[in-house]
């Protein structure tokens, strides 16, 4: 709620800050430029954000935004993600089992749709009905006119609804990926740190009709990158943040939500890490689950130290105050402030037992999601798509049908040792003789019961997941399967809890922020961007360093460094450059630009996002904040908080004078 | 609640089970044999057990136990704990700065004497003070004519009390420890497992007035070890079990001890794991802490899954009706376990509070332990020794002064990391707005307010810690150190939580358990063993192995298996060898037995504990139980349960010709 006088904000594509950047920065930002922005942008569905840099389909992301694909693709013998890949030849480029990308072709705003669908005398559960109704049938029409993925986005936290249309992709192809140790070079430790020196990217190639597809929008790659000072933009996928909360949404967050989420974390980062600690095949296994948990146990811990900070609880309460008609005791219907702050008292008596049962995190098992999700399309298929369970609607069938049939691997000791410790943590948070514990754990502890369900379980096999899910509800009944028979077990209370979240949390506090959108609308204008949504956004900020105990941080790192820290920290994992760096540096240019750092507004989901100049040619690859940044989620601070970007001159060095991969290069930087 | 049939018990040395072992092994336990027993063996006041091995004070006990002397006496440029030490001659053993052992010397039963000056329509609160002011006074009257350390130990939960006396020593020096690679070989992830190798040994020895004592009392060192099935004996001081708790009790842990214990823990190992990733000498500080908690939580997670075992619980509820008169339900007055099962629901309201403030999870600094200490000894010296909260009692006093006054290390960096983390953890526990949260953390968020106190404080200096101790209460009153001021600040909430415990919790627990006791005696008789109080016990059993999963694991490993294991593991951190065991390897008999297993009841205090054989002689070193045996607090089981040792042989086969320690390996093996 700080006015966007900063470079504060993720804005909204259809609404960018135009006057702003103009003011500011004497940028002039076309309607040419933003639309290659935003067609020259993709979301990596499973979780990410990434962009076209060549008109034949080549697309930049993330090192560990490919993470996931390149752990699926590995064996015991072959591991990819550890050891890296290039495909010299396009016949060598390597299909991801189940690699979804979008591209956002056009936003619309519906937000009138919405709201006049859902008349204003409706009780909250009527109202969820006919807004999940409304919503539906607007995506469904959407789609069936333009033959695009159709989303709602709700934004400010329900003061606008924007219809969202994607292309879609799911022939996807692994071209380059650098190893793990280079990408992810001082892990844990130097994650949300800086400086830092990580060649966190790798490159995919879409493919239509077995064709790398013609991308006529792409962002030219820069071999220069950015200077100090530049105006540099980031276009990505931000996924959450909460800046625009009232106090009482966020007290609930520092005293309920937040120790819950650690706690969860922790465990979990305890198990795999135990697990993966056993041997070499169980650590690769165990990887991906544990780079995730231990990155979102980081960024969670920096949220909580943020609002435990009464200077920033401060900041927030005045805005909030500033924000209320006056005098607001005396108003016979309760604020929308209040709303809120009563669902909170609600969403208390639910939340562990609504995260553990309908989010899942008391079954921490891939065999389990796919067995709910096997449940419920027999439940729910046979409905319109307005009236099932939101993820089931249309729109998100034929992604979601892609990752239930997957063919990637499961491994049934990694299932084992996760559903023992989320069934544990069930158990610890709602104590041994709760009825949801006894429901779920069947007369065995976590750790018997986590065997017997992974042992016996079929759903390993693709055709066997297949069956049920062409057969439907009938053969879901008569499944025997261990993991589908907790599934329906569970089903009953699950949705019991989802109900009531849906109704007396999400759809009252949807209702109140629509409210407050308005007041703030009325008051501020379009100064201020609606909170994150996993939905293409534009940030812009400053390149430029900044000073912490008194030491001058550059704003850009370089190799020479990257050699420098691992010797300070004597080569000890997660320390140990690859031996290709090692070797090869005399080969690279120590002074070449591997790091930098702007003070553009970026959070989770951003990663991979493509960070441009003024001509929007690509300067750098956004992967990081710094832990100054991690208060982000609540207020925007360009004091420290930095985000990290791979710059574009460091990629195209490591490129050809280390990985061979001059024919990639080339690519990039053809005219 | 098992009757004594198999090889259950730690047993009393003045309550020795001489018949079972007549009756089932032919031994005859004589008074010799538990003399020996008793005045050989060592307390190490830091947490362990050890016993004297020749007649010039030379004592035995695990690594892990002397890890915080070799911690202490560690610098950044010589790590004592990573690379092990040797005194070749006399004069280079090396004092440690605060290490204090007790040996005992003789036990009388003081029940009657305790429980007569308590008279029984005392409200709990007055019940509490006189039982506090009787023990006080029986430990003080014996200190003063034995001149020994004079302890009352509440045995059965309450159902006896008896008197321990002790020979206290202060000068204890070093004079061998291994590498802790080869002593902790394996680390968190062999960490109560088998098949097991380490070297988990160091020796100290012990003197006064400058000289060795003379340790007539000692055991003498079989050269060959157990064989298979033998008999053997474990001697040392477990630390707490939890077996005769009623179930009430054991569920109260089951969902509110246990979950809240295994969340301090994470949090604290996770905080502790980025410290030391963050280079080499932070490792070395943080590496004591973290090997702690990390055993420490793999202790209580094997727990947790115990107590979620329904045939568990099942077994103790069989146990519970079985003792209890028939029929309950017609009594006036509320059965014992009634009165345990109201005194949890008390509990359950002040046990985090407690634990947080009083116990000092929040507060998780050396400097503030010294900070209390310093502010309770002003206030409760004055008072008579009765009087006193009871670990400033009189027969207390000289050890406490002994550890406040150590000259060992302190690290602001180590200092700040747990501190931030603990008072982080309090804020998650209790919320934000809770008044002990704000009291706390006094306007800063929990990394700013562990900032201010670790920066400013000035107890990192012994003379300084003296001066207050010295100028007592006033000194205290006036100081401005920001760690005792956080302890004043802190003082009166924290005494109020400890009162409300002791009267409402504490002696409601200990009457209703000497109700218990005396039912239990009149049925089962001496059948039954007291849980642990970390007071000298007897445990005995069978050498064996055991079969798990349909494989056999034999009784002992070999010095080959431990190459086998390291190879297998990639010699990769923690399996890595130290370069003395690779380069030496040639040297040693591969057949050497390592480690060894047998049923002995033990648990978490018995490290270090001397196991002898029919002969008294020393036959392995105690360092361990395997997961079978994590159940061990609650349940005695000898399917798979073992404690594990360091076979005797190993030790002189190492010292010998590893270690060039001929010279201590004969001192062991002198006629």
């Amino acid at each position: 709620m700080v006015p966007a006088r900063s470079d504060e904000g993720m804005w909204l594509l259809n609404d960018p800050p135009k006057k702003h950047l103009a003011d500011t920065y004497q940028f002039d930002l076309t309607p040419e430029w933003l639309d290659r922005a935003m067609k020259a942008n993709v979301r990596f569905n499973s979780g990410g954000s990434g962009g076209f840099v060549s008109p034949d389909g080549l697309v930049v992301t993330n090192h560990h935004i490919a993470a996931d694909a390149l752990q699926k693709k590995s064996t015991k013998d072959r591991d990819l993600y550890r050891d890296g890949f290039y495909a010299k030849q396009r016949e060598d480029e390597s299909k991801c089992p189940d690699l979804e990308l979008n591209v956002l072709q056009s936003i619309e705003d519906v937000t009138a749709k919405v709201n006049g669908a859902v008349m204003a005398d409706l009780k909250p559960a009527d109202a969820a009905a006919k807004r999940r109704a409304i919503m539906g049938e607007i995506e469904k029409e959407s789609t069936a006119k333009t033959g695009l993925r159709s989303d709602i986005v709700t934004l400010y936290q329900g003061g606008a609804y924007h219809l969202y249309r994607y292309k879609k992709y799911t022939d996807v192809r692994l071209v380059f990926a650098p190893e793990a140790g280079i990408a992810g070079f001082g892990g844990d430790v130097d994650n949300f740190e800086y400086p830092r020196h990580g060649l966190d990217v790798a490159f995919f190639r879409v493919y239509e009709n077995e064709k790398p597809i013609a991308s006529k929008d792409y962002f030219r790659w820069s071999a220069t990158g950015p200077a100090e000072n530049d105006l540099v933009f980031v276009t990505g996928h931000p996924g959450t943040t909460n800046r625009l909360e009232t106090l009482a949404k966020l007290k609930h967050r520092r005293d309920s939500t937040l120790p819950y989420t650690l706690n969860r974390l922790r465990s979990m980062e305890a198990a795999l890490t135990q697990f993966g600690d056993r041997g070499p095949e169980r650590r690769r296994r165990a990887g991906g689950d544990l780079h995730r948990v231990a990155n979102a146990r980081k960024a969670f811990s920096g949220q909580l130290q943020g609002l435990l900070d009464p200077a920033i609880l401060k900041q927030k309460e005045v805005a909030e105050i500033a924000l209320q008609p006056q005098p607001m005791a005396s108003s016979l219907t309760p604020s929308p402030w209040l709303k809120i702050a009563r669902a909170q008292a609600v969403y208390r008596d639910i939340e562990k037992p609504h995260a553990l049962f309908e989010t899942g995190h008391a079954f921490a098992s891939e065999l389990f999601t796919i067995a709910r999700q096997l449940v419920r399309l027999g439940e729910e298929l046979p409905k319109k798509s307005g009236d099932r369970l939101r993820e089931y609607r249309d729109s998100n069938l034929e992604s979601l049908k892609f990752q239930l049939l997957s063919p990637a691997p499961l491994y049934p000791d990694l299932e084992r040792a996760k559903l023992q410790a989320s069934l544990t943590f069930l158990a610890e948070t709602l104590g041994g003789e709760h009825p949801l514990v006894v429901l779920a754990l069947a007369g065995k502890n976590p750790a018997q019961r986590a065997e017997e369900l992974v042992a016996n379980c079929r759903l390993y096999e693709v055709a066997e997941r297949k069956t049920l899910l062409d057969d439907g509800a009938k053969a879901i009944a008569a499944s025997r399967d261990p993991m589908v028979s907790l599934a329906k077990a569970i089903e009953s209370e699950s949705l019991a809890l989802r109900k009531r979240y849906e109704n007396e949390v999400e759809e009252v506090e949807r209702q109140a922020y629509g409210e407050i959108a308005k007041l703030r609308f009325a008051k501020l204008g379009n100064t201020v961007a609606p909170d994150a949504t996993f939905t293409l956004r534009l940030a812009f900020g400053t390149v430029k360093g900044y000073e912490v105990d008194g030491e001058k941080l550059p704003f850009h790192t370089t190799f020479q460094s990257a050699f420098d820290r691992a010797e300070a920290m004597k080569n000890r994992e997660p320390f140990d450059l690859p031996r290709r760096w090692i070797d090869g540096q005399d080969k690279i240019d120590p002074k070449t630009p591997f790091n930098f750092a702007s003070t553009a507004d970026t959070i989770g989901g951003n990663s991979g996002s493509p960070v441009l100049n003024r001509s929007g040619e690509l300067v750098g690859i956004n992967f990081d904040r710094n832990r100054h940044g991690l208060v982000r989620n609540f207020v925007y601070t360009e004091v420290q908080a930095r985000h990290i970007a791979v710059h574009s001159k460091a990629v195209l060095e490591a490129l050809r004078k280390l990985y061979g991969a001059e024919g990639l290069a080339n690519e990039l930087t053809a005219k």
